[in-house]
């Protein structure tokens, strides 16, 4: 692998599922990154995937180095020809092929603005680095998607479908409510992962108005009762979303798409995973997140696996 | 050892002295911690018991990932069945539990309100991580206790006190004055360790008002006239503390409790010392700071070994 | 070498950078700071030299621990006497004891107040951490020096003057326009070790007015015309200051100063330099920075040979 941006850089999901869960069976095994550095940027706060990244490289054995450029201190120009003459101190021309001095492999975060659909859809930070660092870059959740997430996410429901034969199991990603408007990175990222993966019977819900995009979704099936894309279900993927078409808005919807124990016993028995943080008796009601249903927290350890699966298949390219 | 929130963890306060005696004598003896991950949280900010914990840490040869929670990154919520539609993103039910997944030991720092004694001193966040992070928890300051720091002043005091033979010797936490309200950790900590360890002839003095909660403070002698209380003193531990019954409030005291030089002299030729960080001429004069006197550097190296000793007998038990 | 504050901390310039290559030839050959703890202090924001500084670190070994007190987490006290009953929370003189207790070796960066001259070319922050830390000191810039970045200027400059030969290469050191008031610490510490290396033709370049400190200029000649200065120039280091006369201010300049691809065109094919961060379009222009004559991200990345070879120096001495 020479990027980790999306699984569109993965030849093989599966495969790399299974890597993972090897590494998750002998944490320390390989010492791959001996020597080696690995560069964590932060634009945006961070601590489950900055401590599951920082975590993972130490079990290969790479020196970690975290920037967190959140506030004021690293005011990036993006634009082609600007004159410098406002907040902007450096160029990511500059800031890119600099950190491709002092590390190996360089893992970004950055977050939409949720105002320009165009321009957070353009992926233009992620690309810049990739562009201008000449090191291979790992996603550590951008504008539009969140593929450490996703794959911690095929390897939990792996773990959890063995009891599943003859069929694939069924994965039903569904909106929830929340306060804030909140990126569609985790569930378009959740999609486009389910969909290359080709393992599960993949369903999206959510109410209408907030359909992600195609390029992301592609051809799974959207239901727009709650109850009905309940049924079956052998895995919910609870998450909000803000409206792609009318964009980073929340829209009104009547029903409360909270996920309950009663709204779960119309499923097969489902497991219910959540990125977190979660927002409780907003998003997941108590009752949920402490049943036998709730994966989130092994889904959460999870991270760390995906993390160093990737940075050992990085390494093994270099 | 399983948690390190009190003294109460400790089955033998001589013999975490001696351990930490020994550390200090042969720092790196000791890779007990390796391929083990310390998180170090700080809910507040921590300069000296960060680097004095990372450096412990890193002494066992543990990897240590530190998360600076101050500011807004991380609110957590600590209530019950609460509807989260707040400001808290995250619950601290699941923020202990995914924390858990990452780490082997997991140290916490946090602070009292100040404003609410009864929430204050039922430690629940500290406890909150105890009861679901799954993994041993370290206070590196809690809202009412700071036992790392007064396993340091212990070993400060067993280090000075060789020359005393045929009794012990005799400790007075004294109050001092400060601008600020301070917490009540580092006196109640240091009462509590002085009891337990029941090697010195422990006396604590305040002004009228500044009385200790019992539960630390026991049976120790109270006096409230400064002179007094100086006199056949071998060590003076000279600290702020705000009001406990006042909750949270400085009460006017009449004469001036600044520890001087002056004053040192009705003592038997005592060693001061104090937790710093130490505001000069309002709570110690510079010629005690400056005098041979002051142990107060010394204090503060010793919490490395303190940290060390706790870190390596939680590993033993892991 | 015991610190490192400026070149006068230096006995043999040519061998230091002698020594600086061989580690960029073989960056992890010395282990010699296995066990060693080295403390990056920054009361101003760094990213260049925290990671530059850090990745040096770890390539000898040494286990890092950064601490970031810009914000209002560390004020510090530095007068004599003072009565601390005011914001500052810790004297200089327990703060920089205390960090000499956990440390090996101590880096500390700090800025001018461009206010006032004399308290700023005092450097009495620095000089306050070398009397109290007891242990080495490391300048990551101070008020008035940037040593670790001149050190990468002088390998910078020698790496690419293979080509001349039976003369000194030219080294202009050319003043640029800004749109912020900047310290003297780059081109004044530049000057010091031009001066100090004696390995090269050293000119001074800048509009009238901007002269810098004698004590780091000495005898190098100025010119005050930019064209005159470019002529015959192998090397142009642009950066911008502040005047140091009237201090801290910026004065009007008719011309402007940018470097473009059309004066470069006077030079004798010179190489441009520049510490970084660059606003492009005002200090640089595009052109000169994506062209053959930039060096700049080679300069960047030589950072971490300087600060290598420091730390090392520093440590056989220990």
């Amino acid at each position: 692998m020479k990027n980790f941006l999306s699984v569109n850089d993965v030849s093989d999901v599966q495969g790399l599922v299974d890597e993972a869960l090897r590494m998750k069976a002998h944490p320390q095994n390989s010492k791959i990154g001996a020597g080696k550095k690995l560069g964590l940027i932060f634009m945006n706060p961070s601590l489950r995937t900055r401590v599951s990244s920082q975590a993972a490289a130490l079990n290969l054995g790479m020196e970690v180095i975290v920037l967190n450029t959140s506030g004021d201190s690293w005011q990036l120009e993006f634009e082609e020809g600007a004159i410098m003459n406002g907040k902007s101190a450096e160029h990511v021309k500059e800031a890119a092929a600099v950190m491709g001095q002092y590390f190996d492999v360089l893992g970004v975060r950055t977050f939409p603005s949720l105002q320009n659909r165009e321009d957070d859809y353009s992926e233009k930070v992620l690309y810049a680095f990739v562009k201008y660092a000449g090191i291979p870059i790992v996603s550590l959740e951008s504008a539009t998607l969140h593929p450490l997430q996703s794959l911690a996410d095929a390897i939990t429901i792996y773990e959890n479908s063995v009891s599943i034969n003859n069929r694939n199991p069924r994965v039903v990603l569904m909106w929830a409510p929340h306060i804030k408007p909140l990126p569609q990175s985790v569930p378009n990222s959740f999609a486009q992962w389910m969909n290359a993966w080709g393992k599960v019977d993949f369903v999206i819900s959510h109410p209408q108005g907030y359909e992600l995009d195609k390029q992301f979704s592609q051809n799974a099936p959207v239901i727009n009762d709650q109850e009905e894309a309940l049924k079956d279900a052998d895995f919910i993927y609870v998450k909000n979303w803000s409206s792609v078409n009318d964009y980073g808005k929340i829209l009104p919807v009547e029903e409360n798409w909270m996920l309950t124990n009663k709204k779960l016993k119309l499923t097969n028995k489902a497991k219910v995973m959540h990125c977190l943080p979660v927002r409780r008796n907003l998003v997941l009601s108590d009752e949920v997140l402490e049943s036998e249903a709730s994966l989130v927290i092994e889904e959460a350890g999870n991270r760390v696996w995906a993390a160093q699966a990737v940075l050992s298949s990085i390494l093994k390219n270099g």
